[in-house]
């Protein structure tokens, strides 16, 4: 952490910022620059929360510096993040997901090869639910995706079918051999989630849920979590630190999309995330076109471009009928546009050296 | 709704949206343009869920429509709030906070006056709040703020004393005579909050935690309900009805800065917001200026901004000692700032015509 | 256009919009829903300036009616750009730089194929310029990009060489056949440039200069329009039709990423903008990864993204020594990172179909 | 200048960097933290271009540096405009406009009084412009606003009465005693524009058109530099520097909205910008709630809690029939509206120990 003073500063100002410095068991290093005096901490802390370590103080400390008279501003040189960061661990996490249903064995996320996830955006039923998941198995995809809790903006809209949900979701992955994916919104739901599911899914407006976060850390089950839609990078792996740091190292990070200032598109997919992320963080990372655009007519162009880029896997929104679809719907492929898609998927992984896995 | 068709579109297309209208006991009046054709939808459907409402069914309808072949986009001439809005409900919603301790009676919020809540970010100790709840009571703030549960981005961070936190305030409560205003994170903390708390703060990260809001929903409690830091206008009132949908109409919105690509600022307040939502809305509204902008040395004016803009109350971060403040330590002001600031509230709120409630 | 009048409106305000459509020779074509009144305007106007064409009156239009007593909003149902719609022209344009000097006859951009232009941001010197245009065209690129004319944020920045940077590049031309991009910033400089470049660039903070548009509009010469750092994809395209609507058709967008929250890259790459555009307008983009990251390590990564997702050409900063460079070393690659690019290109335009021109 | 390594970083990059500072007659101090290693870098440059000044190197000289190997990112310590700051200048600038047609002498901005400059968004013929001219000001305003070249995202949108407008502003300062406030596009119209305008506004599409800039910058009327859409406070100052550094010191700043997610309003106003200027700069600083908020409903609000925060002066739209305006009637306050408005600007601006202008 560097301390930049103001100009001009007084000496009162540098002696009460050292003090406080020392107060907590920091050095400070003072440097006097023609137009401004900086000053250097030494001593960052760790996650121990001991000296040496990053402990609880450390976020409180930068924002009391800042208050301090003289101080203009904090600036961070280590990352707040550590057990997310690719310099604490340099090698690629490849997530199992080894449930006994997948028809053979294990899929592995972040192992180089692309995974693809596909399936309605809710489970509106039994009929829509296996019809879609018999399709999307068929084509190649080995997880299937299906909201049984769903975030509605409005209280009138379609909040899912609940628990009701999961048991489909279940059936399906018995009779088609195909790993299930779900959102999880509330820490109470987390046990009965994890009883049906192999992925738990963390939404991007729970980000920031932290109980959630903290909850999700204390299973052992692989965990998606989208990136809120106005995470910062930062945010975003802060995020994933609460869950690893409850000892949960199964974390997949998923870029849907975040929000800006156009209005052509639902979300503006933030597609440089996928090689940023690789280059910050050992995590996997996917991506959701259909989210990540809200028009099933620029879903697959997105994916595309999502694999060329280099995620690790698609999370796909395909329903048997998208234009009755009670959520959504707008977004939805097609099967016949879900089959369309999958060889251009593969051909494209196949050109930066990676394959479709679709055992 | 009208349903806006690509140019040059189908009479099949045509045909297909008019079908999909009856089967939701909707019907379609088509207006062929010069450029486009578009198809007014009658019938819309309100709260109650039959039709002539707005039932679960109608903004899955609008995405659904917009899935359908030869359709460019969907317009909506509703707003998708009801019990929030203006139109349904013209007269100003006052809340009452009518805890005993309040010194002379209850406080209202919304009533043409205007309320200071003041205190600081976290509860860290008693020592920290008593002083500072007896400080900010003296100034003339009629409502205590304390985070005794804390949303920190780094899992790092202080997050809050807890249930000891609650207790202080409780005490710092009838000492001071002072309601008391905190934040609850989760649904199943909410009964606890509720014993000790005469207002619940809904956080900004918390803004679509939609199980959160159904259960403060159910209670009687009034509700601070935090602008989330991506949200539109249309989003936060949607979140408001979410808790007046549950019973509760003792909802507060509070402005507290949005996201923007400006980095000066660590939130960026969007003073328009408060007469855009007197316009559309009948709930009162304050403001944040310490969440708003991050920083100390704007605290004040922004403060006196939002009186001028119509702001019913402020929330604002006062620390005994700012400078030593686990938590956001950079935007809290000094009790000697506070005092200086209370006056010229008072003479901007007299500017137009109201009073700063200082009881 | 639709206008939408509050609820609940009079007559009177009613009649007042019909008398105002009919003094603009237009027809209102009133609908009464359960919940609005709308007001369906015929007749909308074209290009030609009288009733039947979009004349000089039109946007003014709907901002009057905007602000007539009883309205709520204006809904527009047809897009405001016509000459850079695909609904006015549905084939795709191709624009061909026919300069004598490029190698086997005359480059085309938006024939399906995939176009390298390359070279330093800024031509700071002739050893500079000729080593890049060497390279780059030996790689196999098309087009030489050099900046001659720099927009620097700081007055104190470089701002280029001005004509003799022009002159070096038409040497750089000449010696290698290789065609020459680059910016011209204001009216007056559009002859000088025309003189020396085969295409010209207008940069992000000039997309709304008009009165370069039309300039650039009344030459012949191919332009990449870069698209403004917070303009909406419908703001570039009426850009564009400034272009356009002097005569000049040689218009090709360029995606340079806008400007979000995000602080971990310089912009955000909006790699959907490609694909949506290609359903708005037959017009042909490319895609600058340098400008729209703004780090050297996600360039190639992007690059590969752009193309997948549809691009018909990049715009890519190599330098020969870029850690020297005088501006965006940054984000530059060197020689051999460009050499090592050039195949993956081919390879991923391949996958979708395309080719990668080196002739 | 802070050059922040990556961790690990080896020897020879640290060398590297330290080199390359010694060529450019830098020096660089070495510091190594637990978790990194920074190197301060002292000797920074100022306006003068010579060592010991910010010169021509400086900008790209950071770049440069982030593009070494090694590097991982570059903290800028001193602020990149010199003659727009505080620390600089610490007196406020006051700018004198000193037409002789002003009533009563001169109009100084940013002495501690509030000015209000009002008028029609465009001049509309000579009817309208009288009528508005002479309404302000008997209402108080001291300037009048009035576009003669008008900036349309549409090229067939309208686009100002050219020099004619010109003429008939300066009419109505010859008839009524205002001074006169118009915008200028490009810098060939600008020798125009001074022959007529007693301040020449900068639109914030051309905030940063730097030929634009430096031509104003030669002259020496005040200038109204207005905050592009998407322009940092950075940024905004960044663009004012480039004319105080042509020598006219004559400049206001003007807040008029940015760009952000929302819809409800046109744009955001960022009334926080008002504080902040004026703790960084010394140039007064006005706000335009008018294209703030794009909706004549918000105005007055939005006017009022820019002079609690403390603005120099208004920029409002006035139009003598906005219903029937050319341009932006939606956002026009009535002849009546800014009647009513005057006394409460009035009354605000005593509440914070200002006057508002109107002799």
């Amino acid at each position: 952490m560097i301390v930049v003073m103001k100009s001009p500063c007084s000496d009162k100002d540098i002696k009460q910022v050292l003090t406080f410095l020392e107060n907590h068991c920091l050095t400070g290093h003072v440097s006097h620059g023609i137009e401004r005096t900086v000053i250097g901490v030494l001593g960052a802390v760790g996650p121990s929360g001991t000296p040496g370590g990053i402990g609880n103080i450390y976020p409180a400390l930068g924002e009391a510096l800042e208050g301090l008279p003289g101080v203009e501003s904090i600036l961070r040189v280590s990352k707040p993040y550590k057990l997310a960061s690719r310099e604490f661990h340099p090698k690629d996490t490849v997530v199992e997901v080894s449930d006994a249903c997948v028809r053979k064995g294990s899929v592995s996320i972040g192992n180089g090869e692309v995974v693809m996830m596909a399936g309605p955006c809710a489970v509106e039923g039994e009929k829509q639910l296996m019809k879609a998941a018999e399709a999307v198995r068929k084509e190649g995809a080995v997880i299937l995706r299906g909201g049984a809790f769903k975030p509605s903006t409005s209280p009138y809209g379609f909040r899912g079918m609940g628990e009701e949900g999961l048991k489909l979701l279940a059936k399906a992955r018995s009779a088609f051999g195909i790993a299930v994916i779900t959102e999880v919104m509330t820490p109470s739901d987390v046990p009965m989630v994890c009883e049906y599911a192999d992925i738990l899914q963390i939404g991007t407006r729970n980000m920031q849920n932290y109980m959630l976060l903290d909850e999700v850390g204390r299973t052992r089950k692989p965990i998606v979590l989208k990136r809120g839609m106005s995470a910062t990078i930062e945010e975003w792996l802060l995020a994933a630190e609460y869950i690893l740091s409850q000892g949960n190292h199964n974390v997949i990070l998923c870029e849907r999309g975040i929000r800006t200032f156009e209005k052509a598109t639902r979300n503006m997919m933030d597609i440089s995330a996928i090689p940023l992320i690789k280059k910050l963080s050992h995590l996997p990372i996917i991506a959701d076109p259909s989210q990540g655009t809200g028009r099933r007519d620029l879903v697959g162009k997105m994916a595309l471009a999502s694999v060329a880029a280099g995620a690790d896997g698609l999370l796909i929104e395909v329903h048997p009928n998208p234009d009755e679809a009670l959520k959504d719907g707008a977004q939805s492929l097609t099967i016949e546009q879900f089959r369309e898609l999958m060889p251009q998927v593969d051909v494209v992984a196949q050109a930066i050296g990676r394959t479709l896995v679709t055992k």
